[in-house]
């Protein structure tokens, strides 16, 4: 299966001699199913903060990964990690004070739109089941999803998850629909069209005998391609609530302060019934949730036997409750919102001296750069630039539905001091990829 | 939903008010998807090999849970996983060390019957991604699960697990087959008959138009009521692979060397298309796996693009690593062979004075005794001893259809000097139980 920005055995890159034997003994063991980025496939050995190294000591400048958000080897993570690993580490069918505080913690950042958590492992895993929820509280089976969306790698997230590609089979009790114009200034416009497109999508899952349980979207779009600031996901939430369906927030890439805001759907002026949080929870132990009003917990609660064994465990938990104070403490918020304009600045300055880039969007320490030429997506100019970006050990990455974005995306230990050499590099890269 | 060994509100025990207030506190924010067991739920502030201990420093003897494998803070897990937080926690589309040397020695472990491995985060992934990977080499969507079969939460592993209770739909894709005798002692006529009635799901299901992708069978059967030492799978497994369906073994209850063997099929001879794992993996560090040969995983890696975020990350590999470490250093798999003999022996003499005891089975650290008057499941003598044997600070549990099996399944550093105190409380609690 093709997936952007992946390495590839015929593709004739040299590998350092210690990296082709690694290689070689990780395909015997590991196969197929794994793909690494790169045509010149990295070696990690340690990371610190905002860099990643190399077996040599080089440093790479991370402005990709979104798990270590409050950066790699975190020692107030790795402390209380620490810590908790010799004191106790069981389950929730036991009390234990831990869960309930940072639940409560949790809860207390989202301003009233929900009250309750439920813990669990990973994003796929609170997709899934929100979707469970969402199916039982209405007792319908239809959802609606944008057209490159991705949300997951179990069966049921993978159904809603077409950017995962053409053998990835839509059932057809789910419904895509175009994601809104990416990088629209008209909000309301927008906003009106994208709502009318589920509209329609409610008709056709109706033509098909299935009634509408969900609407589930990634608040920044991700997959999509990247959305940017303005607020179009407002009137497509009220169209799902009056057909009798749940508005599911997929805030697993947008999340915890990355945007500026603490959630992406703040950006969008409406409250979800259901929230799927992930990745940067735990900075990298996993952890994510699902969060929800009390009226939709009970319902299910009281009908289905759910319990997660690893879900909400101490340890987790005391990741997840450093990762807050770290974010705190350190203003990583704020810091995503200044440094992110200071990025965007920056790319748009590049922009209006190349007419190879169509579009520079984003919210917060989520950029992002498409590639077309008159129009038509640059698909190889963006894969080009990344690779020339790795080469000069800046790391970023490619997606979008012709995988002609650029995506920028650190963890929010990127300050203003690392501003300069992430544009310098991918200023070199724009020239050494110009056509 | 009903839960065998659930704590209820209306159940009218004391709490300490300091639990009072946290279990308050913790039903506002967690709500009702989340269950406590015991009519006196226990409230844990500490962990040590295999006790637990509440915070009036109280010692409970752990002879319940198996994330534990080799210990409560067990110090080797906690030194590997600290020292890599600080080092490095990456994904798996960068060249990593770890994740290819564990993959090697797990694998190691099998003995030819699986060449490669897929790293997840938890048992309800590994089965999901087991089933994703059955239905798509074989094209089709039939699977054939035990009756009172537990394999996970997911909507797809779910769906396969109607211990789950009434509510949980099982569609029309699965067919659920009876467990054979689980305290039989002659295994030729068990193994023919599970495996006739194999044959007669595989035909059910394509009365309803399906054909069988797979059958799925924890091999020590653990909720349908735990199955003895004697092998009854073989067949079974011939069966479903004569009708081109995959054998998935779910390892993720008996293995890592808990049954004596490293796992559970090992017993029932015969060499399963995909193994999962999990629960134990990482001592509570999420982490959990598939495993099969190189001719599956390629063709589902051909053609599908899976990754997991945090599957396979340093970390809960360095967790994994230190577990095999445990295991081995401390001969914990001959010790659970050992002193499962020993806990067996005592639970046989036990048996052998009390007419309501009308089994003792198990493999192992994992065994189960039945309470039945004159072959009249008694539920409500089992709960009651769970719940004494709370009180005399031993944790065991209840399961099985009819709630009536004793669950007893402590961490593999459970040895010989602990023996007397779970037997002696087992003993007052049947006298106390005795109709």
């Amino acid at each position: 299966m093709h997936m952007a920005n992946s390495y590839s055995p015929s593709g004739g890159a040299q590998l350092a001699p210690e990296d082709a034997a690694l290689l070689d003994r990780r395909d015997r063991v590991l196969g197929a199913p794994y793909r690494l980025f790169y045509q010149r496939p990295v070696h990690f050995v340690r990371g610190e903060g905002v860099f990643l190294y190399d077996a040599d000591g080089n440093d790479y400048l991370d402005a990709y990964n979104n798990v270590p958000v409050v950066g790699h080897s975190n020692p107030v993570v790795r402390a209380r990690v620490s810590e908790q690993l010799g004191v106790l580490n069981t389950h929730t069918r036991y009390l234990t004070d831990g869960v309930v505080g940072y639940a409560e913690r949790l809860i207390e950042r989202f301003g009233g739109a929900v009250d309750q958590a439920v813990f669990v492992c990973t994003g796929s895993e609170a997709v899934d089941l929100a979707l469970r929820m969402a199916r039982h509280v209405t007792g319908r089976r239809g959802v609606i999803a944008t057209s490159h969306a991705y949300h997951g790698t179990t069966e049921a997230a993978a159904a809603i998850s077409p950017s995962l590609g053409p053998n990835n089979v839509i059932p057809a009790d789910i419904v895509l629909v175009d994601a809104p114009d990416l990088s629209a200034s008209d909000s309301q416009a927008q906003a009106h069209e994208f709502a009318q497109r589920v509209e329609t999508a409610v008709a056709t899952l109706r033509e098909r005998g299935v009634e509408p349980a969900a609407l589930i979207i990634d608040s920044i779009m991700s997959s999509d391609g990247l959305q940017g600031t303005v607020p179009v996901l407002g009137a497509a939430a009220e169209v799902i609530r009056r057909h009798g369906g749940l508005y599911i927030a997929d805030e697993v890439q947008p999340g915890f302060g990355r945007t500026g805001d603490w959630w992406g759907f703040q950006r969008h002026e409406l409250s979800p019934d259901l929230v799927v949080i992930g990745k940067p929870m735990g900075n990298g132990i996993p952890i994510a949730a699902v969060l929800g009003r009390t009226a939709v917990f009970d319902d299910f609660g009281r009908d289905v036997r759910y319990f997660n064994t690893f879900g909400g465990n101490p340890v987790s938990i005391a990741a997840a409750d450093a990762v807050l104070d770290e974010i705190d403490n350190r203003g990583l918020r704020e810091n995503a919102a200044k440094v992110g304009v200071e990025l965007h600045t920056a790319f748009a300055e590049l922009a209006s001296q190349d007419k190879g880039i169509s579009s520079v969007r984003g919210a917060g320490l989520f950029l992002a750069l498409e590639l077309a030429d008159d129009g038509v997506p640059n698909a190889a100019r963006a894969i080009a630039i990344v690779n020339h970006m790795r080469d000069a050990r800046v790391l970023i990455s490619a997606s979008g539905p012709a995988e002609n974005v650029l995506k920028i995306r650190p963890p929010l230990v990127f300050t203003s001091e690392h501003v300069p050499r992430m544009t310098d590099a991918l200023h070199r890269a724009l020239d050494a990829s110009a056509g």
